[in-house]
């Protein structure tokens, strides 16, 4: 008999309109996914009929630019509190993850524990949180502080943050709540822990009051790529999103995340790496480059250089967007990202106009992008996970609800065609569709030890 | 014709377990009511079914004391966060009011501001936020703080709070959200408004990233009736919930605000007074007092003690429960409150057993209660909000689901009846229900102003 197939674990990165940066203009798009939480339903339930591990919503706490003149055209800048969408698309669905993002630079330990473990409570085990250090200047203005915390320190906060998260959750031993009518004993206080934490950052009392929650602890999910990502994400992820453009990346990656973990003294199952994976698809491969240029059509000459200055690195507003860019102005030569640099390398290779070149990014902003038929598709997928890496994907959708509908129709019956797909969901938590274990308490490890010793 | 009579507001006062200290060991109640969520959705539900105008949720972010072993008799000590569950019971109820606790003394305006108005968004406009100070000791250490802020502090800080959320609720004016697929603008920025608030307590830059929600301002409720608490009452609420023992003590209280609001130039239509009402309601008086009975006689004299201990301000554990309460110990002579004076006045007058006494508080805690039949419940309901004590109640379940199922089955129909109550819900959001205005915008305001000048 043959090895079953690694299973791919995909999630859907839920941007309400869509990640194509024109998705809200496409006409069977929801133009008011700003404020329409009934699109949110339907997305999350096609989603779950999909079978999909988890939906994942990203957030600032912020709008993204301090010039409202150059955020006009996106669609993205309001939204509904991703948290509050959470816990409601709790009851609209069964069995599908919930992970949402929670900020470690401007929320406090004591809320953030005690909500996830709300939502796993309502959700009946599904909850994760996906752990972020705010990466957006304009949010320190909105929590009284006059400057934006530098990189490391965030990091050190988060890693403290984290920490202090997981004490919380371990408040309540297993059969701490007696709840027995017949005594009045509602809980044994011998098997409640007042965590007493004093950090750097934070000092936190406890206990947490909110009781454990089915998976005991939510999924702990990270999306940094940097250095101190990297390392917070070996210390501490059982999930990381990243965005990686090309297989080599991933790779890269993927080996350079499980080396880290070793160091931890981690077992690499414990961690499931997920770039994200911006999915056209079609049932033909023309079909599918007609709705990928439908979308790029779409983009206003204005919004594209909006966002081509912000990946090169200097103005490009007024130039012509059907030449070559223009050479990068003298006084930015030696201020010019890596990212850049490749962009402008990429555009004098192909050949590329400017309008050209900002429909590169329009649509994965540096996310692996396919536009093809499912088969395609699948190819990419499966050689991503039996060639190290990935383990799944977080599927992005160009826009809403039609690429969702697409992938879910063309894509997932193609995956489980070929043995790498579910055809049913086997568990009830969001664990038992990631393969995670559940956490041992910090306080059953050291009962464990001393009784070892 | 006769003129309709003033209609009773109602809200049903969610304590998970129900409100008698010994609720939990009702042979009929859920003894999980601090993780079973499927029990609240059910309590919602029935609230529903009765036309409540809203559902109200307390919330304190700490165990609500040191000494754990105090507690182990009381199932509320741990519980699912009020505002995730409220966010979930939007999805199972249609037109219900979710009125939860949000505290200004740890939390934050501009993630206040974004849970309120997406809860609104989600629910359809039925969000309130009742604004709290923190009066829980415990909590100052689960959020870095050495020392619970003085009252007055608290009070300042929490006025600037007000004014913090509702200014960025009015971020976006209406029509700022063009969302107009044709020419790809999404929004118009001369109708957005950064806040840029910088005061005593708080700086808030703005703008809020969540879109406008369907009540503008999601309904602001209060609770505090101490002197500052009046006071920001008058200023800012529009609706108060509050402990008053008596009818007199409640038309005192009643006129009172209504005489503060005079002073900030506001139309007393625009607070709604909802005392608590604990009600344990039977088809006959007799019926009634059973149901009452058993749940006193389920009161566990250690946690009779100490909640009369509580109460009384000196320790009672280990005194004869059958005889009269012990004499005030000389050293707190002078530190009794008169909460404590009038407790041993009232011992004295009736001649109680120390028994007899935490009976007495072990109920309604403070809050107006009653013991009868429907038309005797409904009698005192009529008293109050004809003789000026209260628009309306929030009503307090002794035990759950029983004690609300009772009060849905004979008291509602009773109110109707007299046609004191709605027999159907007339509106969409909870401003709806209560019959509050949809506060103009602060901007729109100065520019209506300008225009006038």
């Amino acid at each position: 008999m043959a090895a079953a197939k690694k299973q791919i674990k995909l999630g859907m990165f839920l941007r309400p309109s869509g990640h194509h940066v024109a998705a809200w203009r496409h006409p069977d798009a929801a133009e008011d996914s700003d404020s329409n939480f009934q699109h949110l339903i339907d997305v999350a339930r096609t989603a779950e009929r999909g079978l999909f591990d988890l939906i994942f919503i990203a957030d600032n706490v912020a709008m993204p630019h301090e010039d409202l003149e150059t955020l006009t055209r996106v669609a993205d800048v309001t939204r509904i509190d991703p948290f509050t969408v959470m816990a409601a698309l709790a009851m609209v669905t069964k069995r599908i993850g919930l992970v949402v993002t929670g900020t470690t630079t401007y929320d406090e330990p004591y809320f953030v524990a005690r909500k996830f473990a709300s939502l796993d409570l309502v959700s009946g085990g599904r909850s994760g949180w996906n752990v972020v250090t705010s990466g957006v200047q304009m949010e320190a203005a909105n929590f009284g502080r006059d400057f934006h915390p530098s990189k490391s320190d965030r990091y050190q906060r988060a890693r403290e943050f984290v920490d202090v998260v997981r004490g919380l959750w371990d408040t309540w031993d297993e059969g701490a709540l007696v709840r027995d009518k017949a005594s009045g004993i509602f809980f044994d206080p011998s098997k409640v822990h007042v965590l007493n934490h004093r950090g750097e950052h934070f000092k936190v009392r406890g206990p947490l009051n909110t009781s454990p929650s089915p998976q005991g602890h939510p999924v702990i999910v990270e999306s940094g790529s940097s250095e101190d990502g990297r390392d917070l994400a070996a210390e501490t992820a059982e999930v990381v999103f990243t965005a990686q453009s090309t297989l080599a990346a991933a790779q890269e990656f993927y080996g350079d995340l499980h080396r880290r973990m070793a160091k931890y003294g981690r077992d690499p199952d414990s961690l499931k790496v997920m770039p994200g994976m911006l999915v056209t698809v079609g049932r033909t491969e023309q079909e599918a480059q007609d709705k990928h240029e439908t979308l790029q059509a779409l983009i206003h000459p204005s919004q594209g250089l909006t966002l081509l200055s912000k990946y090169m690195g200097y103005d490009l507003s007024g130039c012509d967007i059907d030449a070559p860019p223009p050479e990068v102005p003298a006084n930015k030569l030696g201020l010019i990202s890596s990212r850049s640099v490749q962009l402008t390398e990429m555009a004098r290779r192909e050949n590329l106009t400017v309008r050209q070149l900002y429909e590169r990014v329009a649509g994965g902003r540096g996310h692996f992008s396919v536009v093809g038929t499912a088969a395609q598709v699948v190819d990419h997928m499966e050689e991503w996970v039996t060639t190290g890496a990935s383990d799944g994907f977080n599927v992005m959708a160009p826009y809403l609800p039609g690429g969702l509908d697409d992938f879910v129709e063309l894509v997932i019956p193609e995956l489980q065609r070929r043995g790498l797909f579910r055809t049913a969901y086997e568990g009830r938590t969001l664990r038992d569709h990631l393969g995670l274990q559940k956490p041992v308490s910090r306080y059953a490890k050291a009962a464990a030890a001393v009784a070892a010793e």
